[in-house]
């Protein structure tokens, strides 16, 4: 069944930024291609709006169709809708941002058999379309957020240390924190719950384990706290 | 002409969310549909897509058509893709909002002969579709972004007293501000120049007039200061 407009119509796509944190680094999960345009090249994950679903939904389907992911943080990043972004006709991409717990949400492989990996931001391929562009633009909202907004909790496990968070911090921020400040001023906001728990199988010795405190948060919020880190 | 494609494609559309600083308040600029549905209803400027032009120039190309509003700042706000947001048909709308100097830009006629007319944020009429969250989303962007970036002299004549700055802001934020702090913080950022001329016109004792330093702040950018008020 074909579809007849009196006007003609761009496209309308998802793409999703995912970002999670390993070991070393903040990382972004691609998909490589193996369609023309841009076959073999790494690209968002992402796919067409359909017609009876919300933008919002179709960037979770998509999602879960490609990456397996399930219920993450995903938030609106922006809407990219130059002419002459896709080579084959004119497409409008809706792009968001999801941040994803590492530890909890492994990717498995994407249903439709393509290869799917996690690349460090610092080091990442040149992307199919404007994907850098849009990567680019992710990465600065999410730079800008994690200092006014708790999220960056959600890269983190629902337990974590202080060295965690200040890695997460330093990753995201691309610099150095002193160590102490940090601490003086994370614990200061009150938001972390201190747990009667330390980390397990480390080499090192083993640090408190803190859990943020969301309800918390959402009460000193209404009464016009603002988070800032 | 028809265009026809193999699946059903959503309407693409662009709205703007038009704000304006009077003597007495902060405004949005609203036309009024003669069509169905909504017809008689007040609504936000816009209009669809067209496939060979880019998401940021229908924007534009809609608010000179239906407002004669030039250049002006205009940036994209987010993009509302519920499937029920128009009766008709699927229609996903990129919301823009643009900042109005009114002592510079009159607003004509509406070139399609529609009412155009400006309704406090106070004293909004019921808009159509979901032009009321659009609204309430373009406030609440307009609230948080005033107070970390310089996009608030976008809505004052070039020349402004310190008086209009500070009622710029009470009405933005919706709440009243102390003078002297306003002024010292307003004042310490060493953004805005004195200039050797007072207000024309005004019954009251004439005040002293400021620019915005654009330059200073892009220089100050550069150096990472954060514009805050």
């Amino acid at each position: 069944m074909t579809h007849t407009y009196p006007y003609a119509r761009p496209a309308l796509a998802v793409d999703c930024v995912v970002f999670g944190l390993d070991e070393d680094d903040l990382e972004v999960l691609l998909i490589r291609r193996d369609l023309e345009p841009f076959a073999g090249k790494w690209a968002l994950p992402g796919g067409f709006v359909r017609v009876d679903e919300s933008v919002d939904d179709a960037a979770r389907r998509e999602l879960s169709e490609e990456t397996g992911l399930g219920r993450v943080f995903l938030e609106q990043l922006y809407t990219f809708g130059d002419p002459g972004r896709d080579p084959r006709e004119r497409v409008v991409t809706v792009a968001y941002y999801a941040l994803v717990n590492l530890s909890a949400h492994r990717v498995k492989a994407a249903t439709d058999a393509r290869e799917a990996a996690w690349f460090a931001v610092t080091d990442l391929p040149r992307l199919a379309f404007d994907h850098d562009a849009i990567v680019a633009m992710a990465l600065e909202r999410l730079r800008g957020k994690v200092r006014y907004r708790p999220l960056g909790f959600e890269l983190l496990p629902p337990k974590f240390t202080l060295g965690m968070l200040q890695r997460l911090y330093e990753k995201v921020l691309e610099r150095p924190l002193d160590k102490r400040n940090f601490r003086k001023k994370v614990l200061s906001m009150g938001l972390l719950e201190e747990l009667d728990e330390v980390e397990q199988d480390v080499a090192h010795r083993a640090a408190r384990l803190y859990r943020f405190d969301k309800k918390r948060y959402r009460e000193l919020e209404k009464e016009g706290f603002d988070f800032e880190l």
